[in-house]
């Protein structure tokens, strides 16, 4: 059993978006990992997908969520939900900056991107 | 893919306990679940365990975590991270409400207590 109070996210080579893995495999988690992540007014992820499920919970703000091709507005207080292996992406089109939690089930996280290639972590 | 804007818990049958799946079997997911609980002042949870591994994260109040016989104090922001097969209970030792998101590698979630026996949640 760990407790931690590190839940601020720090800036990432990704531009707009700030991170905390506030548990994953440096845990010694093997099959859930959550993100904290801050996407400033303007930012965005990259496209991409990975072979396990995901869930966001939006503390803050507003945005877009683009699967697919197909894009669907969420807000504060909504969950969005992934199946394994779907491609998307989370873009903050709201004024304010976007706080987001996010729920894997895997440790670590292998993301890949549309063409395939994986994408390499800042933060892992 | 899936969003939905139903965070708001709703009473159980467990005192002092109210629960929202925000995702879940009922969403199509096999290895992920989380939760959102609102555990009243004095309330609890049983204790009990199960077989995958969970993330708190503490978003309102403070309280206590039982592991094994030993307890530890938490408050808001901060990360619980259990894992697989850890006899636990969650405790409301703070004057206000307790609110909890729980991430869970597993989707139906299966909780055994004390003594082996399966304890059926009143939300699966």
């Amino acid at each position: 059993m760990t407790i931690h109070s590190d839940f601020e996210p720090v800036p990432t080579p990704i531009p707009g978006i700030a991170h905390r893995t506030l548990a994953g495999a440096e845990h010694g988690l093997t099959n859930l990992a959550v993100w904290f992540q801050r996407i400033d007014a303007g930012g965005a992820t990259p496209p991409h997908r990975h072979d396990c499920e995901e869930v966001v919970i939006v503390q803050q703000g507003e945005g877009t969520l683009l699967v697919n091709g197909a894009e669907q507005r969420f807000k504060a207080g909504d969950t969005l939900i992934l199946p394994r292996n779907e491609l998307h992406q989370i873009l903050n089109t709201g004024a304010g900056v976007l706080q987001l939690l996010a729920a894997f089930s895997a440790a670590p996280v292998q993301v890949e991107l549309p063409d395939g290639m994986p994408l390499a972590l800042p933060w892992q």
